[in-house]
């Protein structure tokens, strides 16, 4: 059964992207042995205001108490089924290089959800291998085998040169999400989900912002 | 609620954040044989307007001609140089638990301009011993150690529950800017600059809008 529609609908990305910070910070909590938390206690740990995490919490199932605030059993239950980390999403990896290895070993990605079935490669260095446990196939036998495997998402890491041609391939074998960690801005058709990621990217915005600090 | 970055430089972060993928493209065009590159040309394979990168390019030391476009050996020098790329930066990982390691063994980012040049971590199972030919070292030892080794980033992938602890350590210990992987939204004292890179938030948006396009 899905949630209700209005729940998935109606949130704006950037209240979805700071829902794990709360989740990550009432974690925390619980361990030390909380039992509830008030916006105004997360805003104080997250720098976002008290007004904007009640707004973004008000997008989740959830409601608080007056003078007691949310219940953080209840909240880390609702937030995790929210934000997609309960269920597991079949991924293949295409671009067994030195990112797209190191995700396949990264099993920390399996607690929030994403599960990793799969690489794709050309290259004889790593194709009918296994990597951390998990096969790596030649990239001309996607489509046949993803039949079978089923995964819904993938992994973009090959080299920016091919990773248009790379994510039309995956599209082509049945994934609907594509996470794109290459520099490489790829256009996806209508109905495709697309995530970029591109570490490049980041590392840009602090190398510069760095040298503006730098005396 | 919004950093500031705006009044460090007049580049908005935004443009800064698709210099990269210009910079791919015209590499790409590069390896084709061509000699030029309109920003016309560039919309078209980027899904940003034509203007849009005309104005971002404006941030940058580089002028096209009329009816021929940008020279494209010059821009891609220039674009690196201006995204830091050109330049090592010294780095550290705290945390080397599956995407730290994971990350030490990604030789691609030295390509961008980031080398790291050292691991740090509590457990037995990892300090003292090297990943890729990279030493991993006590947490402990990094303040002695960051005398020598002189790391200005500090890429942070320990638990979330250790990420605010550690952040003001690796400041102790003088590192300028924090590359933060944890979901915990860390609060850093003025003049660091922080960079999240939250991979799990990131799949949060993409199993949202995958679960939205499911019939």
């Amino acid at each position: 059964m899905q949630q209700p529609q209005s729940s998935y609908n109606k949130i704006p990305e950037p209240a979805l992207r700071r829902l794990p910070w709360y989740l990550s910070y009432i974690k925390l909590l619980k361990k030390q042995g909380e039992i509830n938390v008030s916006s105004t206690q997360i805003a104080k740990k997250t720098a976002v205001s008290a007004t904007q995490i009640a707004k973004d919490l008000s997008y989740v199932n959830v409601s608080g108490k007056t003078r007691v605030g949310y219940d953080i059993d209840e909240l880390i239950l609702v937030l995790e089924k929210f934000l997609g980390f309960t269920r597991q999403h079949s991924a293949v990896v295409f671009g067994v290089g030195s990112l797209g290895a190191a995700l396949l070993s990264d099993s920390g990605l399996e607690q929030f959800g994403l599960k990793i079935i799969g690489g794709f490669d050309v290259s004889d260095r790593v194709v009918n291998k296994k990597i951390h446990g998990i096969p790596v196939y030649h990239t001309d036998e996607f489509v046949e085998r993803n039949k079978k495997m089923k995964a819904e998402i993938g992994i973009l890491t090959v080299p920016a040169d091919f990773a248009q041609d790379v994510a039309n391939y995956m599209v082509e074998g049945g994934i609907r999400g594509i996470w794109n960690f290459t520099p490489f801005r790829i256009i996806v058709p209508e109905g495709i989900v697309l995530q970029n990621t591109s570490l490049y990217a980041h590392l840009a915005v602090m190398f510069n912002r760095l040298n503006l600090t730098e005396k």
